[in-house]
């Protein structure tokens, strides 16, 4: 019987200039929709679940094409609403070596789901069949309304009998007065949540909890379980990642639950479109946790997960459970007939 | 010697999809820049004239992408600012026979355009050199900040020597409050234009005036003349344009001047791309009144400037006077070796 | 709240050249996923149904990649079976003027969807909450198991209560012993049958019955009415269509349902694909069925709906509920901001 | 038994923008080989023959790209010589409606077709096994020693008993001192042919004949019988042809063969690419000179090959006999399943 | 003089995501046509011989496109039967690192090559003027009546005194009945063979030998003069091929001739698209054997051949002789102008 | 105030074939316009200059769009002169590893640059208001009519006091009379120069001094003050760079000036498209010149300007002077958001 996953976020228009081009170079763009929710959701489909997606989109051509494209990836529609004016956009032109990546963002925070407010949603019906909502320190850096919409759907899924996933994913850009705006935000966010996704520096910063240790290491083991007992947090999991220099990836995943740290291994690998890994990286461990994996499996299969997004174009994970395990064994083919 | 046309207004980013399929359909789009003003800089270059836009661009890699465009048509890039945050975005998916067309817009009232005040530009480098300088109604209804630059600039062009244009062009989904909140603002332009492009309707709704005439035709040669005069507004032109059933246009163009109606020959005509049409035909009585033709000429010039620019890609007039001349002869050819 | 329509039959992988070269000439495809259920039930789930595919996938790629498209669609996949081995394909090349379209097929008849037997499917479930089931004769000409699992479907949701629709959709080329071969099949889908989407020549050569109408309506109003009252069968529906010179089409729906016949107007309009449009009729008809439409105002309803599928890229009707009904108020729009 | 058809003359890259943007608008080009050799032996091969082609191309990588096109054809590689340094090319922009297409050369005089001389060529291999032989009035203008080796090679196939075609193809623009500077080419071309493609232009200007007739049929049936007897052609053959203006094509064909005037059909079809069409024509009339068809059944095929050619892409005939057989029965298809 | 190349095999229509999208998520495909007989049919053409392939292909639009694109290659038509009904043909999409490529394929068996026997071939015609012809062990999988058709023509060719070559290619996925099945069908093509492609795994597994040796160098140089002997092979030739981490290949050729081993150097670069690598060195083998190269200089040659292949976009080798020795000389050019 | 920059220099038209197919394997080409003057010209402007080029370009469609091209990339159109007949023209297709890129050239010599003579550039005109002028040893390389334009227009604007650049840029390909031809005008162009593009080699060989040092280095610390005093050059600059096994390159900037040399650290990058990073380094010199910067800041703003240039698409370096400042801080950032 596949599990209900909710995701609720934002469905961002990305449009890409394709290969290597500039904008002020190119006259082509391809464009598709993603955001941190889509992913998990996406992803947890591909797992052999029903994902769907708590989100308002325009009714508009726009959003009538946001909607296709969730579809596309399986998500259900059910909990979609259709109202305000305008879709979340952004345009990426790809980096080359030593030319970074730009990404140019139209208004956001005119958007449909940065306009909805809690009434825009049938909250009650959301969180009534939801085994896993899934929410993540973006969409909580957005507007107050926002921010109400998301707290009210975590308790109502609580209640429920629900499990409540908090990725802390900080980006200072979208918060104006810094840590200090955040800090009380992610504290309640944290004492809803039963998995949360979160490293040493989300700890120090955001809720200035100070370390004696000197590498990230020291420092996350001293920290998390800090973390995990004072929000009563069943399991909190994340990655260390490091980009070398041939423009390979490094990824080491680590969970911390019943009072144990386990580590996977640590992958290397190449990448083609790093967007969305940790997206997968979640999903993996949420998949281990609903399934009853061992702690050992669920963060093996959560890092293997990720690294398998790497490899896929688009932001939105794809690898399915037979995939991953198999990958998981570790034999690279050449070619599968 | 070159005359130096300068246009004002807003440059749009459009995002088509390509051929006949929706947004949720397709997943590439084809980025192009345009606008009234463009499209008149553009084609006055194209005559042999240099144009330049007075526009605010954002300081970010889509206004550098379509600086890149403006130049590539031959724009003058010296009267260009940067700032503010936004472009001026929509989504356009093609219709096909009964099938209408769509456009989407993004939030256009935010864009660096429309939120750019009188400070955003020297005024007084821009009218000091100034030949003709073209405004058009679809900016006069953006926003009070953007109706007073219009202004101010279109005075001190005028005080300098220059010559104003004002395209009436009005579009009633941009004003909330109607014909009436439009009128003021109308007739102050035209009371500072010299060359206005406009037919019957604008005279009868806008400005309220009242005909005796029943068909179009006798309107406008009833109402025509009587804004001339109450505006004293040099020469006055349009066009009656009407879609057959099988795609192709009809066109009739006009001009009023010195106290008389000159009209060109109606034109029939296939149509690749119908937008920009007007605009070519504003740059041919431009371009007439400019190099002294006769006004029987003037008219004949726009009709074939704005009956070609229905047979290229784009919203932008590509017709070299020697090209438009040529096919006022009117020998069709099958292919120019 | 929404209804169920589910439709029975097989997924089509169409790989078309694009723009008018030949296969000898090209070396791109583009591709889609169509057949006549899929059509029907993406047609009923863009006027605001559940639409539903009973079908057979295989469980790679291609099969994954069908059901992507049929999730973009809104088609729900809960009563799609995977296993068997191939997808049934065909190759389009698009002809021009005088040059027919051409298509080639792979091996069709090895296709999971022909090789799938009762077992299959979970004939139960399905028929439990189907509103309205979709079945059409080019499935009935297939093979005796999938003739078989038609059948037993159809039985199961009359049982169940549900509407049984079947579209007569005969295809010469499909039933190698010719109309003997076809006809005690479709005498026994017409005596399950509520809705019926037939003309005079299914009834003329399929069901053997003689007319003395010189004319194909005379014909239609004979025949039709006979074959109502011998299989019980509360409405039947079809068009006449012819395609005219210059590319355009012209299309006349009618119903037949009470014992009287109504017609829609004689709709005319240009062809941009016509595959689907009959389709779109069909779901045309069964939306005004579902809603109560009055007879009248159904089969204007449904011409409209078949002549906006010939607007649109690709086999599978788009068209809103909304954009039907303002179609039928007929007014052409040009661009629609 | 197929039938060995050669053709002499050049190969020009053809290099399209792709739709109908201007080269100033575009970044990509299709390019493609052609001419009127290429298009005869191509259509020949497709008629079922072995079509070869008598040229000289570079020895580079445009050159082998030209191969490639010419074998993908179907065309033998036997008589291809490499050498000299460049290739012909040019330029296309489509045109739409009122705007003519463009055609924009490279210095065609110095590739190596127009600077190989006769002994660039094995004559003697070619003429031994050559059944026809064709040659085209654009050839003859290129230069002197181009002439020289086309009246070589022509007088060499006569010798060996095989058949030399000439299509008169005046280009006024390839002949700088006009009619005067063609007359001597082209009568001794004309004394060397069994088939000439011509049409009573050519007699009135080229040859500098004198007409009674007012119309162009008229001048037709009084010259063409002159020309046949003062040079002792065998079959004299050719179109006349008008552009329609809803962009269709009326093409009707004649062909006058033992002292008698056989015409074809008026037909009228739309078209796609227009050119290549009157080499499709040609080898109509070869094909059915070839398989002695009678004189109605073969001007009949040619006419409709012609028709055909004006239906696919690019300048190359790709019809099969059995294609145009059918459509000279006349029946317009929907799609060939 | 060219020598005739014949290799007898199926051609297969490669459908190719393009980049390194999955089936469900593009919706282009770019197809082209390969197989072992084509590659080096083609790659010795572009050696300078003729190359002809022995196929049976379906006489539909994907025939004729299959025809045209061997064309384009210069393989020769002659021997090509039109028949059957289907191609066969297979799904390509591209792994990306870690993510394996992954090939789905149509119901091959039923392809007109797999279903031809030896009445569809003129076996005659085509013994007679062969110098090489060429087979494979993906073929000799297939069916009994293709395995027919290869011996048979297997030993026309010898009769008439044509060299045979045979590659051993061991596919698994093909043999049902596995090893014991392939033995008696290898061991009659290897005695009817005068060249063999084949190493250490193939005398192993198939042959059943045993060996001493613990490497792959002391088993080849073990068994392979066994295998010499017992089938009485003139000359055996292979390579040891290994894929690094970083995506380049390391390949050291060899063959045995004479009583004696020779071996190239150890090659290591970068790959493109590794496919066709093994069919360009078979065909370095063959070019040396026919030119009477030192066997030195034929392995060398073979593997740079094998080398270059993996540096050209699709299946089939492109290098010509004067590039391969050019390559062989190992200077590095950045570009060549 | 911006300065002005001129090139003087031809107009390239490239076609490239698309990604690593060869042209007899693709059909499409990309089409850009370059050449060393169009790059300075254009990285000029990018820094913040006002660049133009002198040229001459045929007055048809390509040079129309080759000035659509310059005018995109911002450069001045005010001294391009039309006329003449053909634009320099060349194919590239990319190499991939082992196999090299090739280039495939058109008739440049009978370009309209390469015709045009000193009257057709109003000289006058174009050194009154230059700040600096480039030139480069391509150019010098072409023909008399060339040659002596050049060297006219560098002494004029010596004369008005503006500053010569001359890049050396010998290519072996263009002297057919060797270093002994090309002598005699390098040491003209040397004495006429301010600012010199050089290294050893050019030294060494064009002007066949002799050295010491057994490295690089070494000659080029002997040599280049040893220039820079004999033709009295305030500046001489360059670069050492090498390719490196992995496709990344490594480059070294230095400047030589008021008797010291300076050098910049050795970079070492990725590389996507190499051309044009001399031409950026070039402008990297200019810009620090003009603006004053230490010779030790000049130096390595130039060499990270060569850097970027290998990482955009195309030819011309589009860097701006923030990125290169920003790149010189050396923080290697994954996006920019």
């Amino acid at each position: 019987m596949p599990k209900r996953i909710v995701a609720f976020g934002e469905v961002m228009m990305r449009l890409q200039v394709p290969g290597y081009e500039l904008l002020s170079q190119a006259n082509t763009l391809q464009y598709s929709f993603s955001g941190t929710g889509v992913n998990v959701a996406s992803a947890m489909t591909k797992l052999g679940h029903d994902g769907y997606l708590v989100t308002m989109l325009p009714d508009n051509p726009l959003g009538d094409s946001a909607i296709s494209a969730l579809q596309r990836l399986g998500i259900g529609r059910d909990y979609i609403s259709r109202g305000g004016k305008y879709m979340g956009m952004y345009f990426l032109e790809n980096g080359f070596g030593q030319r970074a990546s730009r990404v140019t963002y139209s208004n956001r925070l005119e958007s449909s789901f940065n306009t909805a407010t809690l009434t825009d949603y049938d909250m009650d019906m959301i969180s009534e069949k939801t085994d896993i909502i899934h929410f993540c320190g973006i969409t909580l850096a957005m507007a107050e309304n926002v921010r109400e919409s998301m707290k009210v759907l975590a308790r109502k899924v609580k209640e429920q009998g629900g499990t409540v996933c908090f990725d802390c994913n900080y980006r200072p850009s979208l918060w104006e007065g810094g840590y200090a705006d955040a800090k009380p935000h992610y504290e309640e966010m944290l004492s809803l949540a039963d998995i949360v996704m979160m490293n040493e520096k989300d700890a120090l910063y955001i809720l200035g909890m100070k370390s004696e240790g000197s590498t990230r290491e020291e420092q996350l083991v001293e920290l998390i379980p800090e973390v995990a007992k004072r929000f009563k947090i069943q399991s909190i999991a994340g990655t260390h990642r490091s980009i070398n220099s041939d423009n390979s990836h490094t990824l080491r995943g680590y969970i911390y639950k019943e009072e144990t740290f386990y580590f996977s291994d640590i992958l290397s690998f190449s990448v083609y479109d790093r967007i969305g890994s940790g997206d997968a990286y979640t999903s993996g461990i949420l998949h281990g946790e609903l399934l009853g994996y061992s702690p050992e499996k669920t963060v093996r299969f959560a890092a293997v997960s990720g690294m398998l997004a790497c490899t896929v174009v688009g932001d939105t994970p794809l690898a399915t459970e037979k995939e991953i395990l198999s990958a998981m064994e570790g034999k690279m083919e050449d070619i599968k007939r």
